[in-house]
């Protein structure tokens, strides 16, 4: 089935290409942009896991690389199972719409709860885990409004504004993005609150395996989901160099609205939602500030992506020699450039260009950045 | 001496032109806009003052109509020095030099404290009279660094945050504009504070009559002269439909920066400043983006005014005929309209339009809005 006519309803993967997704996604240093050239680059994933290991070596890896195995990756289907999740593909029907639009949208999602809460427009509501009474009560009038207008809250769990934004949208629906594996939820106090979550017309999504515990950078990280889910994000209380910012600032990459809630410049808890005022975002004195905006956005049919699976139409990979490997590298330096330029500057196909930075980044040396920007470490 | 060698030093009224200018602004139904077109058709005030009983009787007026005496404008002058006060005409350097540029700046203001606060380029700072303590704290905080940058300080001398600013801007230089006679004062509590002011580097400005008690009416009408002093204002707290919103509406007409402290959207002293958030105004969290914006304003040389005063050049004074005047009548109607419109409506010269637009205005029949329209009462 073709892009083309894959039509609303997304395309299933098979057992057996949801077997191979997992253990590519989960092999060393392949994150969701490699995961995309790899399967636009040999067709399908079996076919870039058998690449892989060679490709890591051209990319000069200094360590022996590691391809996730099949019962590994069964192993966490398995879990999934046991915890009542499922894993969604990036075609999928199930997969939620507005993920599907961002650059570096996960492959797989793991999904708890009620699957239709994904499909409906989500707004992101997000901010201090130490708010103020009035912090929580105004995102609660705001998650409990949105709610009523039939948008899905989308938070982090965390304590503080995002607890208040879930308990207020639970009976309308709402969707916690999980910093760890779906088995691990963080803070322990919010367990119960994950429950109510996925046990109601909620949802728990991660990106995550199975018994991963959260490490500091993983949040950053979950915050790009609740930005990238969402047509826009409401911050309603957020210090300077918070988490909240990180989330806002993937919200505007992405094209989405970002909301700040204003508060008094003597109050820290302010600082930062004052600041995303300075820089433009829609000042948010009320939920209506919120739904009015949104509401043009959430008629918009969003475009399924193109996924070259589950068919298996493989491109003719591409072949690079050596001194393509070393034009390639001589163009890259410490300072982010656009793959463009990199094609333009070495005169390479952008095929063999996408294929020589693929082999950089499973030899986990090329550093990617927003806007699809490239670089390499200053000392290589 | 004509408008373009009057040179920055401005031109002096003769204490006989100072008389006549005061009793053509006390005399009835002679706004600012009257009195500058009054000056501009009959080249002097004592031409005008001659010219008022037959203009109001030609524009209809169903009272007598009582023109200023000498001996009113003398005994005003009188109590004007018992009080230390000057009165200061818009073409003469002590006249605020940001406040001349606006349309209808009132051609006398009484002036008393240290005359050099109106040379320096002002800050309008104001608020709710039932501040918070933040909100004075803050207000204060702009008004001592604003000081501190070389700005004079303007408010209203209410309570609340005029208060706060007045009193952290005494030793820098502040101003306080006056709805009432320079000799009234209001509210009682704050005549200590406006004695503390005009003894020090402060001023006190009014345009009423000395003896007038400030109405409720008077002091939309003083927030343009604080409006109009300044480069730009800072409104610190507010709530929906306050003066201080009709002190930053001016601001905006006046082309002057408009700054808006944020605040909770659940505080009702907040609603006003958020909603000029909305509208545009900078967002203002503390005193760095007040003086930063300023600062380019600052260099400004600001133009003299024309006033065709004091050497008296006298333009020819039209005259109109009867159907003149019935065509600018059935011109006029409800609806505010441009007076250029009426000019090519009616097909008469703009001078003669002036002229009957005045005849209606000395008669109480004509209304003057903002951007220099006007209209009539529906009934007429």
């Amino acid at each position: 089935m073709s892009e083309a006519s894959a039509g609303r309803t997304g395309v299933a993967l098979t057992e057996r290409q949801k077997i191979s997704w997992l253990r590519l996604i989960r092999s060393d240093n392949v994150g969701p942009i490699a995961f995309r050239d790899l399967i636009n680059h040999f067709g399908t994933a079996e076919n870039a896991l058998d690449a892989l290991p060679e490709l890591s070596r051209r990319g000069g890896t200094k360590h022996s690389y590691r391809v996730a195995s099949i019962a590994e990756a069964e192993r966490e289907l398995e879990a999934s199972r046991r915890h009542g999740a499922i894993f969604v593909g990036i075609g999928e029907a199930a997969y939620p719409s507005a993920l599907r639009q961002i650059d570096g949208a996960p492959p797989l999602l793991a999904m708890k709860g009620d699957l239709s809460a994904a499909a409906r427009p989500s707004l992101g509501i997000v901010g201090s885990r130490n708010a103020s009474v009035s912090g929580a009560k105004f995102a609660a009038m705001i998650a409990r409004d949105a709610g009523r207008a039939r948008y899905v809250v989308t938070s982090g769990l965390a304590r503080g504004i995002d607890t208040a934004a879930h308990r207020a949208s639970l009976d309308t629906g709402t969707i916690a993005a999980l910093a760890g594996g779906l088995d691990k939820p963080y803070p322990p106090e919010n367990i119960g609150l994950l429950e109510d979550i996925t046990s109601g017309r909620g949802l728990a999504i991660s990106e995550m395996p199975f018994g991963w515990e959260p490490r500091a950078r993983d949040f950053p990280r979950r915050n790009r989901l609740i930005a990238g889910i969402s047509l826009g994000v409401a911050i309603v209380e957020a210090a300077h160099r918070s988490g909240s910012l990180i989330t806002a600032r993937y919200a505007a990459d992405f094209g989405r609205l970002v909301f700040a809630v204003p508060g008094s410049p003597l109050d820290p808890r302010c600082h930062g939602t004052n600041d995303l005022l300075k820089q433009g975002a829609i000042v948010t004195t009320g939920p209506e500030d919120v739904i009015e905006a949104l509401a043009p956005l959430s008629q918009l049919e969003l475009p399924l992506p193109g996924a070259r699976e589950p068919d298996g139409q493989t491109g003719v990979p591409a072949n690079a020699s050596d001194s393509d490997r070393a034009a390639v590298s001589t163009a890259l330096g410490p300072t982010p450039v656009e793959i463009d330029d990199i094609v333009r500057h070495t005169g390479l196909s952008p095929t063999q260009v996408y294929l020589l930075l693929l082999e950089l980044d499973l030899a986990g040396r090329l550093h990617r950045h927003p806007g699809g920007l490239v670089s390499v470490a200053a000392t290589e």
